[in-house]
């Protein structure tokens, strides 16, 4: 019988996807508000193949944009542009009804666990400006991308087995696949950038705010 | 005749250190919440021993104490006390009658510019968050202190005389002795951590927001 439940972060507790994609759109409209000759699309087709060459953790997205464009005395305009994109992180809200989801598990006697990659203190950073840090008994963050050795080593340090535990995310190949040959049940929610992608979990939700239900 | 004014931007445009202080205690009672079982006054005098040991600019602090305490699976406490410290930061509000000030100034057509020391990007950052970014005609950082050849360099970049330029800031040796040196008229401002320093400045203000009275 499951009673530990594995959440993915990004995409599946909040719209990560659109957030960021807004951050970007608000720090390119902050440096051509504070005096940037470009328009709205030459920056931001730039500035997307920058982050698509150097990934979305590389820190000088900016400052390479302005490298690119020769901008004389950039500080000004990078500065604009990180505390937009600073602010609109900081203001991320979760799918509408996943709080009250995750707090009406915990009332069912659920343990929640938080099952993400990337950087241990980025991802708390989420799930505290989402306000649902206290919602979770432990975070487990991978900085390779999750692998079914991820998995089994969560299995392990919590002491539990596979059959009483279950995965839910939004990416087939880390969230579902890899969960799946560690004997994880999964629940894949159709949301982001890999929503078209098929799935093989054992229940698929269109929306995250319908989660509720598979456990009632 | 006074053309151009330079100013000093951290408690000279903005109470730099009350938010400083705020800003930790922010962050330590985040780190609480999160629930790190310390009481306020240890972490407090722990956290300010490293800043003075480590320097305000070093990123490390919040891991060094949970270091220092030895606290297991610190990155939650890391994080809260992040958000927490940034949020603050990013409310920073300028003296009350400096925004005003400034204005008038501009509309009497004198050229303000920011003579400040740190780091570009992020003086940049406390003007466009002051709100006072398009007041500034030009913004100078050096990373090593302000001292004369600073000065003297302004005064070439711009091509104006000594004569023509006031220095207004809080700071006696960086922003009042070594603009006089370099032949610069100057204001001291009685605020923040150097307040107690008597000063050789042309005009004293106790209050930033009395500024205007001396260029009437």
């Amino acid at each position: 019988m499951v009673k530990s439940i594995l959440f993915d972060i990004d995409d599946t507790l909040f719209p990560s996807t659109e957030f960021s994609s807004l951050a970007r759109k608000n720090a390119i409209t902050a440096m051509i508000s504070m005096g940037l000759k470009y328009d709205f699309k030459t920056l931001d087709s730039k500035l997307t193949a920058i982050i698509k060459k150097r990934g979305s953790n590389y820190q000088g997205h900016f400052n390479d944009l302005c490298r690119q464009l020769r901008v004389k005395h950039p500080e000004k305009y990078i500065a604009a542009a990180i505390a937009s994109y600073h602010d609109t992180k900081a203001s991320i809200q979760p799918f509408p009804k996943i709080p009250q989801t995750l707090l009406h598990l915990k009332e069912k006697g659920y343990k929640i666990y938080a099952a993400s990659s990337g950087n241990s203190i980025k991802q708390w950073d989420k799930l505290i400006r989402l306000g649902l840090a206290f919602y979770f008994d432990g975070v487990f963050v991978t900085e390779k991308g999750k692998n079914t050795g991820f998995y089994k080593k969560i299995l392990r340090t919590l002491n539990i087995r596979a059959e009483d535990c279950i995965m839910v995310g939004d990416r087939e190949d880390q969230d579902i696949k890899a969960a799946k040959a560690a004997g994880i049940k999964t629940i894949r929610v159709l949301t982001g950038k890999y929503s078209k992608i098929p799935s093989k979990a054992d229940f698929v939700l269109k929306n995250p705010d319908d989660l509720v239900s598979i456990f009632e």
